[in-house]
């Protein structure tokens, strides 16, 4: 039955399944969401929270981004693996991936949902959570080593830290035309009536 | 070196950790922290959140504690799994786990920490958590089938939804006695002047 991902294509937590799918070779459908006018699928397959990404693999929907990048590096196990095999490192992708979610993706939200104090709060907070993953990055290519890997996944569809991991083609492949992001936060920021 | 978790008797958290090493049969040490004079282990172990549990695993530190319960499932891997094997299962206990730390503990907390309206938006979010956790339960005894499993981990500090998990040896040893968090919790709400 194969594989789809239901999302949009400005959504970072959709990006990081997109790059994990084109870092397998796995093949996907990707079908686009209409969040102001959510069709059946996703409610179907996200009755709990209704978001995209989706990830339907063999009819069956796995949903949250993390948890789908895990799931693909764990069915196409063969291939570009993206977590480690120690279990110490692993635990530590893991606690550097869910810092992306808690303290990159909410302060990231601010520069472009709220203004004034707000605003720069999430600048400063922003800038500190980097400058952290930039210490353990040290001299690293990439996060975990060698290869683009978990943390990677997680991380650069926020943040383009890395020419790298753009020039790697499962990632530039899956990220859309920086223009086509800028349009939509602009847009989205004359809609929340902050411009 | 060694397991030492470095936590407070009436962290739910570190409930998840302690019970997972005891169904390993994992001997540990834990060392209780106090949260109001944080020590310089705590500080060094888990710089970025300062915050407990910390399970401690040859010196080295492992934090957020359902990324220390999958990493003590997958080091302690020849007894008591806790994520099954197939892909598909382990993706949606993960899911679920995560639901925990979301809609049940945020509503969870706000019905401790609140009063009046936010108080009863807690309560209601987390009986319709709870709700929709029965019903992926259903008929099972536990709620990855037949043994105590990751959900169960990630949930039992927060509900004593089932005595089955009680009465399993690992969870008992492990949890506080109920009056011990009753007094602690009347004591922050006064603390934190809702009484």
């Amino acid at each position: 039955m194969g594989v789809t991902l239901l999302g949009t294509r400005v959504s970072p937590f959709g990006m990081r399944v997109r790059i994990a799918l084109e870092e397998k070779g796995a093949k996907y459908e990707f079908s686009e969401q209409d969040l102001r006018n959510k069709g059946p699928m996703l409610l179907e397959m996200n009755p709990v929270y209704k978001k995209v990404p989706v990830l339907i693999h063999n009819g069956k929907p796995i949903c949250e981004s993390l948890i789908a990048v895990q799931h693909i590096d764990e069915v196409w196990n063969n291939k570009s693996p993206l977590l480690l095999s120690d279990p110490y490192q692993r635990a530590q992708s893991r606690f550097w991936a869910d810092f992306v979610d808690n303290k990159v993706y909410f302060p990231g939200r601010k520069t472009w949902t709220k203004k004034g104090q707000e605003l720069e709060a999430g600048k400063n907070g922003l800038i500190e959570s980097l400058k952290l993953l930039e210490g353990e990055l040290g001299d690293k290519p990439y996060f975990e080593g060698d290869k683009l890997g978990y943390v990677d996944v997680a991380l650069i569809p926020f943040y383009s830290w890395c020419k790298r991991c753009m020039q790697n083609e499962s990632v530039s492949k899956s990220l859309p035309d920086p223009q086509e992001v800028y349009g939509f936060l602009v847009e989205l920021r004359k809609k929340l009536g902050l411009e």
